[in-house]
C-alpha cells in the first residue's frame, strides 16, 4: 500500500506514531516558516506541516505542490496546538519526514469542495473531479449502503436475488424501447428491459417463490428533467400471497432502510385508497407532511347566486393556516396567476381571508355575507390568521389543480421539512384508463395488474362504463408526495390474462406474439403471485431529501441522453452497420 | 397468505397443528382407500393423506389433481407411520380436512425431476418447468448466495458498490461491441459495455478509493459452446494499491466466498510466474490438481542420433502415474491419434512404458537403451507402473499439445477430484503479445494494464524485440485450471498511457477520440491504481465442480444468441427503425 493509514483516521490517541499518508492535496498555506497543507481523500482530511527551518528542501518542495496532486507523505503524528473541533483528525498533523509527488494536477475547472462553482454542463464534463466532492461521495456511499441493506433485509426474508436478461424482446406497448440489433439473427433486434415484469412472473411459474433484484431498467423516453434513459429498481415479487403480506413485507423493507442507513424510526404506514387520496388531496401521491385537505364545498356552497360555483361540477377548498397578513393583495395577484398558468390553467382563484382581528377579506364578498363565510371557516376548521383558497369547475381537473396549489402553498410556507417522512400506501387503483386521444383503455399499471377478485365478473362483463370502474390490486408507496414505488397483485390465469389484454385493444396474433410465453407459462401450473418494484435513485434522492436523482447517479446523461464525459452516444463505424445489416437513414430536418 | 408453512417446515414436534399448505402436486398415489400427494415448494415436498373413508368426495377430488396442478390443503400435521428418512418432512404427513385448486396444469413436455428427460432445446423453451426443477433451483440459490457474500465481504473491507452507466461508447479495439441506436440523437449509437473498465477507473481518479461492482457485461461474439452473450462480472478497482494489495484482498474474498458457501476452507494460493506456468504446465491456466509437472528434455534426450528430438527446438515430456499396465497399444494407439486431430496438431506421441515387472517398453528404443531410458525415469521421479508421454517441435506449440495431453490424462484418470480446490496466481503476463496475422502488437489483457516500472525505460525504448519481452503487473486467478478472474495495476500517467496506445497501433486521433476522457482524467490528479474482474457465471460453476455455466444462468440463450422461451431477437416495427433513422440492408447470403 501506499498509505498506513487514510485521510479520516488518526486520531490524539496516535500521537508519535510513524505514518504513511496518500490523497490529494486539497490546500496549501504558507505562513513564513511553515507550510500547511490539507491533505484530502475519500476518508477525511489531514493537516500536513512541514518546517522551513526542520527541513528547508522539504519545505520547498511542498511549496511546489498545486491543487489536486495527488502526493504520498512519511511523517510523524504530533498534537495541534490550535485544534479543530469540525474535523475528526483536527486534533492532530503530520510533521512530514518524506514527501513524494505520485501525479500532478492541472488546475481544476471548479473548486473541489463542498459547494462548487461549478456549472452543470462543467460538472458532468468533469465528472471524476465532481465525484471528488464530498456530497457526491457521501451520496454514491449512501446509494452503496442502501442497496446493502435492502439486500439483507431480502435475504433474511427469504428472497433470492436472481439476474434476468437485458437483451430481450421488444414490445411496442407502453413506453418506447431501447433496441439492439443481433449481428448473428439478421434483421432482428433485441430490446432492453423496461422491466423485467415478465421474467419475474416466469420466475414465481417456475417456483422461485420469493424473487428480487436490484437492476437497472430502460426507457427511450423525451426527457423531461429529472428522468434518465437508464435508472434502478428494487425489483420483487412473492408467490402465494395476497395484497396484505406484501404491503406488510415491503413496508418491513421500508422500515428497515430508513432504520439502518439514517437511523428514523418510520411509524406505521397509513393506507389510503386511491378514490380517497383523489378527493382529499387531488394527487395519487398525496403529501402527508402537512394538512390542507380539501373540503368539498357543493352542499353549502352552491345556490347562493354565485354563477361560478353553481354551474361547477365540484366546488373544493383548502385552508392555508396562518397566511392571511402575510398573503397580500399583490401576493395573491401573483398566486392568481400562477395558477392560470397554461400548466395549471385554472380560470381564476376564490380566497377568504379570515384576518387576525376577525374581519373576513374575501373574493366573493358580492354573493356571500360574513354569518355564511363564518359557516365556512366552521366547516374547514379555519381560525383567524388563516385563508381559504377556493377552485371550481370540473371535478378531476380541479382537484388536480388545488393539488398545485396546495404544494405550491406548503412550498411558500416551508411545511415540507427535512427529516419529516410521511410515508402512504395508496392501495384500490383502477385497472383501466380511457384514453380520450386514442378512444381506448389503457392499464394504469400495467397488463399483468390484476382486478380485484370482487370485479371479476364485472370485467368479464364487457360494458364500457363498468370497465372504468373496475378496481385493482395495485398499490403504491408514496413518501413525501413521491412515488417511491408500486406494484400489484398479478393475474394468474390464461384466461383472465387474454380478456385483459383484449380490453387494452390487443389483437389475438399481437398478444400471442408478444406475451405468448407468459400466457403459456400460466398454462402449466402459475401460482397466484405478486410483486413491487422501487424506484432505487428517488428512494436514495428522498430518502436524503433531494429532489433530483441525478447526484445519486454517478455517471448521469444529461436532457438529450447524452454522457457528457465519454460523449455518448457517437458515431459508429461503417463496417459495425454493415455487419448489423442496417443503413442510415437520415431526415433531411436532422 | 396461501400457506402458514412451506412444503420444507413442517417436522415431528408439529403434529396435531392445522396448518395449510399451498404448491404444485409433485405426484399422486391411489393405494385402495387411500391417496397420497407430494406437495412441493421450493422448500421441500410435504405428503398429503386423503382417505376414502372419512372423506370421500375430498378424497375424489384429490385423484382429479394432474401433475403440477396448484393447489391449496388445509389439514392437520400426522405422525407418519412409515417415515421417510430421505426427506426433510419425512416424519409428518397432512391429513387433508378442505382442498382449493388453485390453478391447473398441462401435462409437463418433461419431467419436473432432478434427473429430467427434457433435452437441451426443450429446457430452454419452458425455462419456467426447468426451473422448478430442485438442480436448478439450488443453482440459482447458490448465486444470489454467492452475490451476498461477496458484497457483505467487500463492503466489510470499506469499498462501496458504484452503478456505471449501460448505454456507452462503442470502442471498436477488443472484442465485439453490442450498439444502440439512439433517437434523440439521430445517427449515433450507444455501445453496451464489455467491462465498466473505464468507469471504474474514473472512479478511482475521482477519489471513490475502493469500487465494486456485480454487473453485467456484453460481448457481441460468435457463441463457441459456453459463452453467453451478457454475463456478469464481479468487477473491483483500489486506489493506492501495489500489487501484492489487491492479491491478498482478492484471495481473501475468494476464501471468504468458498468459506461462507460451501464450507471450504482454502489454503494461501501459491503464486506462480506465467513464464513458469508455460514452461511446467504449458498453460497460464493450469490445473493443480493434479501433478504431472512438464519436464524438459533437451539436455539428455538430444544427441542419441534420434532425428525428430534433435531438431526440434523443444523436448519436453510428463509421467503419467500407474497407467503402464492400463493403457493397452490399442489405447496408445487412440491417444496418439487424438494428439494428432487437427484441434491439437501434434506429428506423434512418443511413450516410455516402465512396466511393473521392471521391463521397459517404449516407441523409441532404437535410439535409447534401456540404461539411457532409466536415467530418464530417474530425472522424471518414475516408478515402475508409470509411463512417459514425450513431444517435441517449436517451444510453444509443444508445450500447448502437452498441456492438452496432461488434461486428457487426468481426465480418464480421473484425477480431478470433486471437492478438491487448488487456487493459484498466476502473475508477471507479458504486457503484450505479437500477432503474426495483423502484424501487430494486441494487449495481453487489457490497453490500460501498466508494464513492471521496472520494464517502463524498456518500453519507452521502441525496440522491437524488447516490446516482446515487457512485463506487467497483471495477474490471473485460476482455479482448478478455469480463470476466474484476472486483473492489473493501471497505468495511471497520461504519457505513458498515450504511449501504450501507440504500441497498440492506435493513432493519436483513435486514442484521442475513444479514450480521450480518461486520458484527460489522467491529467487532473489520478491516483496509482488497480483491480480485479472475476467471471461471476463461472465462479459459480467451478465452485460446483460443473463445467458449464449455463444452469447458473436463469435464463441463458443458446448458441445462437436466441433465448428461446420469449423468441428474441426478433422483428421489430417498421415505425421503431423509423424513429431510429435506421433502414434494414438485408445481404442476399443472409
Amino acid at each position: 500500500m501506499y498509505r498506513t493509514n487514510t485521510c479520516g483516521e488518526l486520531r490524539i490517541q496516535d500521537i508519535d506514531k510513524i505514518v504513511t499518508l496518500s490523497g490529494w492535496v486539497q490546500k496549501s498555506r504558507d505562513l513564513g516558516g511553515m507550510t500547511f497543507i490539507d491533505l484530502r481523500d475519500r476518508y477525511g482530511i489531514t493537516q500536513l506541516v512541514f518546517n522551513m527551518e526542520s527541513n528547508q528542501e522539504l519545505c520547498e518542495k511542498a511549496r511546489k505542490l498545486g491543487r489536486e496532486f495527488v502526493i504520498q507523505v512519511e511523517g510523524i503524528v504530533r498534537e495541534r496546538s490550535s485544534k479543530n473541533p469540525n474535523r475528526a483528525t483536527g486534533d492532530i498533523e503530520i510533521e512530514v519526514t518524506s514527501l513524494k509527488e505520485l501525479n500532478k494536477s492541472k488546475v481544476p475547472p471548479f473548486t473541489i469542495e463542498d459547494d462548487t462553482d461549478g456549472g452543470d454542463d462543467l460538472r458532468m464534463k468533469y465528472r471524476y473531479l465532481d465525484i471528488r466532492r464530498s456530497p457526491l461521495q457521501n451520496n454514491l456511499i449512501f446509494r452503496s449502503k442502501l442497496a446493502l441493506e435492502t439486500r439483507k433485509y431480502l435475504d433474511i426474508q427469504g428472497f433470492i436475488e436472481i439476474e434476468t436478461p437485458f437483451l430481450i424482446k421488444s414490445t411496442p406497448e407502453g413506453a418506447r424501447d431501447f433496441v439492439v440489433p443481433s449481428r448473428l439473427n439478421a434483421g432482428q433486434f433485441y430490446a432492453l428491459p423496461q422491466s423485467p415484469q415478465t421474467f419475474k412472473q416466469i420466475l414465481m411459474v417456475g417456483g422461485m417463490d420469493k424473487y428480487f433484484q436490484i437492476v437497472k431498467c430502460f426507457r427511450d423516453e423525451d426527457l423531461r428533467a429529472d428522468r434518465q434513459p437508464e435508472f434502478t429498481q428494487i425489483d420483487c415479487e412473492m408467490s402465494y400471497v395476497h395484497i396484505d403480506d406484501i404491503l406488510n413485507t415491503f413496508e418491513g423493507l421500508t422500515k428497515h432502510l430508513f432504520q439502518h442507513t439514517l437511523g428514523v424510526t418510520l411509524p406505521d404506514f397509513p393506507r389510503m385508497s386511491y378514490d380517497d387520496a383523489m378527493k382529499k388531496y387531488g394527487s395519487d401521491k398525496p403529501d402527508l407532511r402537512f394538512g390542507m385537505e380539501f373540503v368539498e364545498m357543493n352542499d353549502f356552497a352552491k345556490g347562493h347566486g354565485f354563477g361560478v360555483f353553481d354551474g361547477a361540477e365540484l366546488v373544493v377548498g383548502i385552508c392555508a393556516k396562518g397566511v392571511s397578513e402575510s398573503y397580500s393583495n399583490s401576493t395573491m395577484k401573483e398566486l392568481t396567476e400562477w395558477m392560470q398558468r397554461p400548466q395549471i390553467g385554472a380560470k381564476g382563484l376564490v380566497y377568504v381571508k379570515y384576518n387576525t382581528d376577525g374581519t373576513i377579506k374575501s373574493t366573493i364578498g358580492k354573493f356571500y355575507n360574513d354569518e355564511t363565510l363564518n359557516e365556512w371557516k366552521e366547516k374547514f376548521g379555519a381560525e383567524n390568521g388563516d385563508c381559504l383558497f377556493i377552485l371550481s369547475g370540473e371535478t378531476e381537473k380541479t382537484r388536480k389543480q388545488l393539488n398545485e396549489l396546495r404544494l405550491e402553498i406548503a412550498k411558500r410556507e416551508s411545511l415540507m421539512k427535512n427529516g419529516d417522512f410521511k410515508p402512504l400506501w395508496v392501495i384500490d387503483f383502477p385497472l383501466l384508463e380511457w384514453d380520450e386521444d386514442s378512444k381506448r383503455f389503457h392499464a394504469m399499471h400495467h397488463p399483468f395488474t390484476s382486478p380485484k377478485i370482487a370485479d371479476i365478473p364485472n370485467m368479464l362483463s364487457g360494458d364500457h362504463e363498468t370497465m372504468k370502474n373496475l378496481r385493482a390490486d395495485a398499490y403504491d408507496l408514496v413518501i413525501n408526495g413521491s412515488e417511491i414505488g408500486g406494484g400489484s397483485i398479478r393475474i394468474h390465469d390464461r384466461a383472465l390474462q387474454a380478456k385483459n389484454f383484449e380490453l387494452l385493444g390487443f389483437s389475438k396474433e399481437e398478444a400471442e406474439n408478444q406475451f405468448g410465453f407468459l400466457m403459456g407459462a400460466f398454462e402449466y401450473g402459475a401460482p397466484p403471485h405478486g410483486g413491487i418494484a422501487f424506484g432505487f435513485d428517488r428512494l436514495c434522492a428522498v430518502m436524503n431529501n433531494q429532489s433530483s436523482i441525478r447526484d445519486y447517479i454517478a455517471f448521469p446523461k444529461n436532457n438529450q441522453g447524452r454522457d457528457m464525459m465519454i460523449d455518448a452516444p457517437s458515431l459508429i463505424h461503417e463496417e459495425q452497420l454493415d455487419e448489423l445489416n442496417l443503413k442510415l437513414d437520415l431526415k433531411k430536418n436532422d
